[in-house]
């Protein structure tokens, strides 16, 4: 096991442990309902890699925020992405029966369970960041809210589902250009990767010029993650992926694979690799474990 | 018309210019998807009372908060309310084509639309609040989206929606309690309306003898509107009402009007008129209009 991906399991399993706790918090009549709780935690406790609490972590760590100190803003971050999954898979989404070989929420319970939980997890991420054990300081607090609330909301995230779903579903636009697919994958996917690594400058408090690259390298892994999904799904095969191939190609989505084609694209994914290096450059070699995340992003494009 | 009718449209239109313009805020490439922003829109620019922001913009003037002041906040808070509305209809939800004669929002555009509406809104709710136009101290801010998101969540209205569709499509609990429906209504409808008095309190940094008050008049008023809404149900005329009575009835609906009887609903009723008044003794003749409030929300009953 590379530190990488030691580092990733470690961070994955303190935001398992803090997400856990969050959800089992008064397990009493003033609390959840029991039914809500069993479906929050069926979103939440779904395993997953926890990549996103990584790079909280980690970032933060730049500045010699601890592990311990930059959980709960990990675990918000989670929390809002796991709300994303619940209300993506619902037969009124993507209709979606499996994650991770489990049913997905609407499929274990049902869909009116499904989008309370999404809303609820959703809410729950931005009370998570209000709580003094976020930071002491309520202006970083604040901060964090506001940066969220921006990723995840209509110019982000959900801006970026909703050209998503038109595209899936209306045919509109028609002919999607490079610049739209872009747009759409930057915000859909980009947008919480970008906010995992401000997250991160604003717990520890880092200067304007700071913040600034770390939000461009959070762009670009987010670049280099998409493109990898999008070259992995064109040229891989499904013994090595683990997971069904081809499905963009079989449903005429346009990726950047499609419009590029393949040597273009990887291409451009060994450009956006060498930019988030760069990125990096100003925090030398505190940022090792900052430039391994890019190549595991890369890599599973191979 | 009397001067709480007079505020009350005032401050609507307030707060719907407020909302046009968050709504209309970077109409470009770099903005809202359209189709996403005219869901939106078509979710927020209904109409409506307005009531919730009323309160906030109310109770924080008794500490000298100028309307102007408090408008994000009223603002914030009914993107949030309208979120729900937009959810409770979908399908596989409550199922409802129409809200005050239009078209709701599944049924303007479709159900994958209004989901990503209503997250969206939720989502929005909070980056108003985090902004300094709300207040000028974070710490005043972050105050906010705290009571928010716990008046909005799983503890909150999210969990009384949970209650309420466990009944209804689950027939859980098979006899629902006085205390069951009583829970089940704080959370759904109370906590918001509890929210709205108290973020008033918190926009105006009262004492925390004042904020408990008012916190205990939003309660109060809580009941007061939904109890007035039951017996509306069960006694009103169809032509009187403006819409179909006997609604909880026909389905079986477990109420406080049921539970109780028509005299006891009206007796408990008087008393939460009392109590709301009483929490508003320490305000003297400042809380006026407040104590017009609670009447016009009793008074839907007669």
């Amino acid at each position: 096991m590379t530190t990488f991906e030691a580092r990733l399991a470690s961070h994955a399993a303190t935001t398992d442990a803090f997400l856990g706790r969050v959800l089992d918090d008064r397990v009493d009549d003033a609390g959840v309902p029991e039914r809500l709780r069993q479906a929050m935690r069926h979103a939440v406790m779904a395993g997953g890699k926890r990549f996103r609490p990584f790079l909280v972590i980690e970032v933060s760590s730049l500045f010699g925020v601890s592990t311990r100190q930059a959980t709960a803003t990990a675990g918000a971050l989670e929390c809002l992405h796991c709300y994303s999954l619940v209300h993506d898979d619902l037969p009124a989404m993507d209709n979606d029966r499996l994650r991770r070989g489990q049913p997905t929420v609407w499929a274990a319970f049902d869909d009116w369970t499904a989008i309370l939980a999404g809303d609820a997890l959703l809410t729950l991420s931005f009370e998570i960041l209000s709580r003094s054990e976020t930071h002491a300081n309520p202006t970083v607090r604040n901060e964090l809210v506001s940066a969220l609330a921006i990723a995840g909301g209509p110019v982000g995230m959900v801006g970026g589902q909703a050209l998503d779903l038109s595209s899936d579903k209306l045919g509109d636009p028609a002919n999607p250009t490079l610049d739209y697919v872009r747009r759409l994958q930057a915000m859909k996917t980009g947008a919480l990767i970008r906010f995992a690594c401000e997250a991160g400058a604003l717990l520890g408090q880092a200067s304007d010029q700071e913040r600034l690259a770390l939000k461009s390298y959070g762009a670009h892994l987010g670049v280099v993650f998409q493109i990898a999904d999008d070259l992995l799904d064109a040229t891989g095969d499904a013994a090595t992926v683990g997971k069904a191939t081809g499905k963009d190609a079989a449903a005429g989505k346009a990726t950047q694979v499609s419009l590029l084609g393949v040597e273009a694209a990887k291409d451009y994914l060994a450009t956006m690799v060498q930019a988030a290096l760069d990125d990096l450059a100003p925090f030398g070699e505190r940022g090792a474990i900052l430039a391994q995340a890019v190549h595991f992003a890369a890599q599973r494009a191979k």
